[in-house]
Formats: C-alpha cells, sequence, structure tokens
C-alpha cells in the first residue's frame, strides 16, 4: 500500500469513528469562525462595507449596544459614525470565541473583542459580545448581536 | 342567532382573516411573555427556583453578565448567591419587552429591567437584556441570556 492511500484511508476511518452530529456541529463551528476571521481581517483594512456582510442583509437584524438598532442599513450606518476613519476603527482583534449550535439551522456564539487605538483614535476599548448566528442561503450571518462594553477599571 | 354563537364566528373569522404565520407569531410571542410575566411574579414573591424555570433546565445553556456562567445550576447558584434575601431581591419589573421569531423553534427577546430595592438591600438597579428563546417539550424556555447592567449615570 502507498503512503498516499494509506493516509486517505486513515482520514476516512477516523470520519466515520466521530458522531455525524458532532461532525455537523464542528463543521458549524468553523464556518461561523471563518466568517468572524473575515470580519476582522475586513475591519483592520478599514472595509466597513465588507465587514458588514458578515451580518444578514435583513431588516429584522438586531444590534444591541447601550441602545437598540434594527436592520442591516441602520447597523451599517451605526458603523460608519462611530468609526469613521481608520484611526478610529484601530486593529480589531477577537478572543475567547465559543460557538454553541442551537440546531441546524441556528447557533450562538459569545467572545470577547479588543479595539487597539491611538489616543487621537479613541484609546484602546474592551468588550465582550453574544451574538445569534442563522445558516442563510448566503452562508451563516449574524441575526442578533448583543455587545457590552464595560466602564474602564480605573486605579485606585 | 343567540349572541354567543354570532360571537364565536365573528372570533373564528377575525382568526381566518389574518395569516397563519403572524397568528404563530402573535401566539410565540404571548407564549414567551407569559413565561416573563410568571418571572416577575416569582421573583416578587421571593421564589428564586421558580423563577430559574423560566430557563431550560439543561447544562447547555448560558448567561452572559460580566462573566458568562453555564447551566441551569450554576445559573441557579448566581442568582442565589446575589439575591440570598427578599431585600436584595427588591421588586423587579421589565418593561420594552419585544419578541421576535427566529422560526418555529426559536425566538429573542429584547427589554429593560428595572430592580426597585431599599438602599440596604443594594438600591435599585436598571439594565437590558437579550434572551433567546427555545421551544421545548416543557414549553418556551430561555437558552441564551445576555444581560447587562450600565455603570449609574452620577449628576454632574
Amino acid at each position: 500500500m502507498r503512503p498516499f492511500r494509506a493516509l486517505v484511508l486513515l482520514v476516512a476511518s477516523m470520519g466515520f469513528a466521530t458522531s455525524p452530529f458532532l461532525h455537523a456541529q464542528d463543521t458549524t463551528a468553523q464556518a461561523i469562525r471563518a466568517v468572524l476571521d473575515k470580519q476582522v481581517v475586513d475591519w483592520n483594512r478599514g472595509d466597513l462595507e465588507s465587514f458588514a456582510t458578515g451580518y444578514k442583509n435583513s431588516p429584522d437584524i438586531l444590534f444591541m449596544g447601550s441602545k437598540i438598532s434594527r436592520g442591516y442599513d441602520q447597523m451599517l450606518n451605526t458603523y460608519r459614525t462611530g468609526y469613521a476613519t481608520k484611526e478610529k476603527m484601530g486593529t480589531l482583534s477577537f478572543t475567547s470565541l465559543e460557538v454553541q449550535p442551537l440546531d441546524e439551522h441556528f447557533a450562538t456564539v459569545t467572545g470577547n473583542f479588543h479595539l487597539e487605538r491611538t489616543a487621537a483614535g479613541g484609546g484602546d476599548v474592551d468588550g465582550y459580545f453574544l451574538l445569534v448566528f442563522e445558516k442563510t442561503p448566503a452562508g451563516w450571518k449574524i441575526v442578533r448581536d448583543a455587545t457590552t462594553v464595560p466602564p474602564k477599571k480605573t486605579a485606585q
């Protein structure tokens, strides 16, 4: 048996050894992480329009920060207003991402975000979020976003 | 025709005049509001165990406040620790509740909460939340809870 074929058989048998449900969960988590990874790349090159495509293009989506905004257009406008320049956008990173599928159509994600910015850009921001993702014909998209920015801890 | 039968026919025709989907959405919203109404009643008579039954009894549920807790038991323990006495529980009310069905199995709810408490109980608390509800065999239950308590505005 040639090494290549042995590898194929090994991978195939590993696939069958895990349950189809767990495999589907892994696939969902990978697909959703890819959406968030792309959002980070889009943000960090200053492309809000492309970043926003991580959300479902629908009037029904909801973004809950200190106030609620609804719909794709309002969400994008809120981002455009708050992050009008590359300096205000800074450098985004997500950490502690955890994907929890609800069923085959919906999943939630929790995680932390960090925005590294110059003082002129507004300074660093840290927060955390709960997202609801929906599997749409265009792929997994955010349909609800609850993002919290706790007050900064000040030295005593 | 007797008045009673006329009323039955009127109600039946009203039901057929609306689309089945809108009717289902109304039913979902009513069922979910009933869960939240019951939670308020349970809380305000100091019954945390009964209040907690608004959540799905599962290790997979997730509560995101300033930190994340997972599972029914941890959620209940967090409530027991934070609200050990009737005075600390105070009087709960929900306002601005909005139910948004995702499909026939899941829905999200946004709203504000107000906790009226004596100074000794910890003082009043205001916050807002995004909940994910799942239609379980035991009825609509909370499976994700993102609750935010913004810092109090202080007079300048």
